[in-house]
């Protein structure tokens, strides 16, 4: 049997791998259409920012020892430029010398990746994505040629894009950030996503949101809202495309995601072409349907399923949660499934819980506060998502919760997992089992809670908002409207409340909890603010600031 | 309703407050027979060593507190001595007046904890546990009495011990540590303990295995082997076991396991009276037997749900995992379930892996590696417990598995997790991933593998080994009898490997797992030694030095 890959990084090189292991007689073949296969494209970034020092630390394995390993066939700066599914066969052109020729196969593995899309057209400025050890040796000789003083604009806010700003930073480069979304990090729900903001003009980022780029002339950048800005490098981190060019002229079928489409085994419409990675669509974990994650965990695993898939081992593609990290200057923003924008524009009845844990045990030091939030199914009790932003452990957090996501534990049954506990790791009541004792409160109806952004329609409707923190916290910033009644004068003063329906609050959720509980049992209807005044703070501030219909604002 | 609380740490306390919650009628009344409530018990150590500098912070409330907020009737230095079960009373003992009274009850809650069994006799030295705030502040004052110089021996390396002596070293003091097993932290299977061994040796403890104190005397502490230990201090810190006094003289049931019985809403056999932390049995989630496993987060979990049974809230109990966690010098020792040692004794069939993965993208700077031990039923390929010994991320891994173990996931299973991954936080295939590609590999048969202790029973009869590392790999330090043929050159040089069963092995496992593929494609009888050279070295080195038969040993 004879095997041709097309692409030879995450996916492709998994799959090729896999099969050897699987099958020692197969002729596997790796085309790659760049000079590399195998590198490490997850770390480009950080050679770009000194983190990562040796270069040849990114490129994990060389078509040489893939051959000595694995027996693999290995062809860089060889593109595939059509499939024959009649004839079973591909051509293909060697990028150095344009010289062109045909390889038979038995089974095709499309690989291919994504790509960055249309291009800016730089007019003279370096315009390069980071996707490719080719990208990153042509932003370090760009910066490098420049020296000090280097300016670069980062178009797009996404994983990468914040990335390349770190690094862009660490490297001493001024930074312009132009991002068309109202937010950096639009996965993000907006109460979640001020730290980000925060974190970049602390860094000295230049912030453009509800821009995108006009125009680049004269060597400079061109903003839709007339401003100028110049620079010596646009690094183009807008959200990629899945690379189908060939998959399509080949008549394979492309999805309305636009992906290509493939079974639980990862085959296309023709049975002996599978495809894997960044340009296959994957099956949402949520709601089954096809999908757009371009994970490099995600094509490694699929990767696999395909090789499992021609050797004869059936085990079906996994579904994707869309778990995702990255980190930004010591802050960590991580996630996992859906936002509340998402399942709120599809309709999908969810609750939500906010809360602010800390990262260990308080009284141990070193504890760092987190923002977490969960998005639960309100009739199943399914955990639909989550985001985490913070410092230490958001990464243990967002992967314990994918992980009982997997498994198909309840929010609620968050609360019931045994987590590993010394002070200086976690708490006896982890911040993981603290988000299921909230959802398990919602939903048994121990506690009823109110959203940010539903604040404004309760008062408005007449509820009475009351503030059960200090009186000096009250004092230091309050939501406007709230009355002060210490969580701990309740039981005394609660002839003072009005004879209105009460939405209660704290400063993070938890004192507001054993008010609502208090309150409820002396008869009167309440509501907890959830997250407390930090995630009222949050969200206001967010959207009062990035509503999606505010026009282009500049922090500098 | 009135409900009586013996105890007032982490299942007395989360009960009082969670009964508040959902009761704001109920009279509550917390009886705890030390001078503190709700104290920090995991953060003694640490305020011994410094690390948490503020004692105040280890008292996380006081009875005027929990009055404020949860009107809670707390009463300090109240020991209850008697339980009469027909009136409904309690008889209550002032510790510092001597006083009693008697008090009525509808429902009791048992929380009395744990005790440290017979104290050893100080004979003129201090001896301390350290299980509350009495304790370390008896601890430091010994200690800062003696100043400079001070000397501790610490008896047990459990949990609470490791924690002891690395907070004694941090302040300065010389300690031995006298330990009755061949190797501290016994729950650890062999051949993962040895990290914990040399990282206690490298920071200048003196340690003596298979050792007990015989006597003290003459202000020395003897040994059974007849050396004599000059010291200071004695802290005790082996076993400890629930404290079921008041429970056994009211008729109680009391298990085989020496914890009360209680039923799955932490009931005992009087429906009036629950009991719950580390006095009561657990159920053990893998063999659903009764066990013991003293830790705060399943007080807290117990205490709530006693709390939301007696209000009528039907929350059945979690089974105990035993997740666990301790630091000790910056080593992280994790573990959950059960060890193989435990699997072996019980006759349970059960699979191995060992891996030894990086803790982040080996490419990105400041990956640690660490040690991974998953125990496997081998015929539902449930995952039955899991060690992991290192640095950073040992943590996440445990709970990520933990949490598996919860979800009902197979070993299998784990390399299917979408975990969050960019460079700094994990690896495209995580440590969890990579250990369930091995599992999948056992259960599907597409790899055999053997263990460390079973090479000898392999090679005595007729078995090759085949060391795949390089040549410069296998002159540094190789298995006795092995032959070195690198991996990369299996293919070309396969007739050299005689005609018999084959064993092959790497440093790690990962290079014998593609070389036991190859040569099982050429048609070989080829076992792979799971975890490589470094779990035989450590597996040989751990049991050749410890063996339980072996006789005292020191380390100094």
């Amino acid at each position: 049997m004879k095997i041709i890959i097309i692409g030879g990084v995450a996916g492709g090189m998994s799959a090729a791998t896999r099969l050897r292991r699987l099958d020692e007689t197969a002729e596997i073949v790796v085309f790659e259409r760049g000079p590399y296969v195998s590198f490490a494209n997850c770390g480009l970034p950080y050679y770009v920012g000194g983190v990562i020092e040796d270069r040849n630390s990114l490129l994990l394995q060389t078509p040489d020892s893939l051959s000595a390993r694995f027996r693999l066939d290995v062809r860089v700066n060889q593109e595939v430029v059509r499939i024959d599914r009649a004839a079973k066969t591909v051509q293909v052109t060697d990028v150095l010398d344009g010289t062109t020729a045909t390889e038979g196969y038995d089974v095709l593995i499309l690989a291919a990746g994504a790509t960055a899309g249309q291009a800016l057209p730089g007019h003279g400025i370096p315009v390069r994505s980071l996707r490719t050890v080719d990208d990153v040796d042509a932003i370090t000789s760009v910066l490098d040629s420049v020296g000090i003083g280097a300016r670069a604009v980062v178009v797009g806010a996404g994983f990468i894009g914040l990335e390349a700003i770190e690094n862009l930073v660490t490297r001493g480069v001024a930074v312009t950030l132009v991002q068309r979304g109202p937010r950096p990090l639009s996965p993000l729900d907006p109460e979640m996503a001020g730290a980000v903001l925060d974190t970049l003009l602390l860094h000295g980022v230049d912030v453009r949101v509800n821009s995108t780029v006009a125009d680049v002339r004269d060597g400079r950048v061109h903003l839709d809202d007339g401003s100028v800005i110049e620079t010596d490098l646009i690094v183009e981190a807008r959200g990629v495309r899945p690379d189908t060019d060939l998959a399509r002229s080949a008549g394979l079928t492309i999805g309305a995601t636009g992906g290509i489409t493939v079974d639980e085994y990862q085959r296309t419409n023709d049975p002996s072409i599978y495809a894997v990675g960044d340009a296959v669509e994957k099956t949402d974990a949520i709601d089954a349907a096809a999908t757009l994650v371009t994970m490099a965990g995600l094509a490694n695993r699929h990767g696999r399923t395909a090789a499992d898939a021609i050797a004869g081992v059936a085990d079906p593609s996994v579904p994707a949660l869309g778990t995702a990290i990255v980190g930004l200057f010591g802050l960590t923003i991580a996630m996992v499934g859906w936002s509340e924008t998402r399942l709120a524009a599809s309709g999908r009845p969810h609750r939500v819980v906010h809360t602010h844990p800390s990262s260990h045990a308080g009284y141990y030091p070193g504890a760092e506060q987190m923002s977490m939030k969960l998005l639960i199914d309100s009739q199943t009790d399914a955990i639909l998502g989550a985001q985490i932003v913070g410092g230490a452990g958001v990464d243990k957090r967002i992967d314990v919760i994918a992980t009982a996501m997997a498994g198909g534990l309840t929010a609620s049954q968050l609360s019931r997992l045994e987590l590993a506990y010394a002070p200086q790791f976690g708490s006896a009541k982890d911040a993981v089992n603290m988000a299921g004792y909230v959802a398990d409160n919602l939903a048994t109806g121990a506690t009823r809670s109110i959203q940010w952004h539903e604040l404004d329609d309760a008062t408005t409707s007449g509820a009475t908002l009351v503030d059960v923190r200090s009186a000096d916290e009250f004092a230091r910033g309050a939501i406007p409207g709230a009355i002060n009644l210490p969580l701990d004068d309740i039981r005394a003063r609660i002839a003072e409340l009005p004879d209105t329906p009460l939405v209660v609050h704290c400063q993070v959720g938890q004192r507001g909890h054993t008010a609502a509980r208090l309150l409820t049992q002396l008869g009167r209807h309440v509501r907890n603010l959830d997250g407390g005044y930090r995630t009222w703070l949050a969200g206001t501030a967010a959207t009062g600031n990035f509503a999606d219909t505010s026009p282009a604002q500049t922090y500098a």
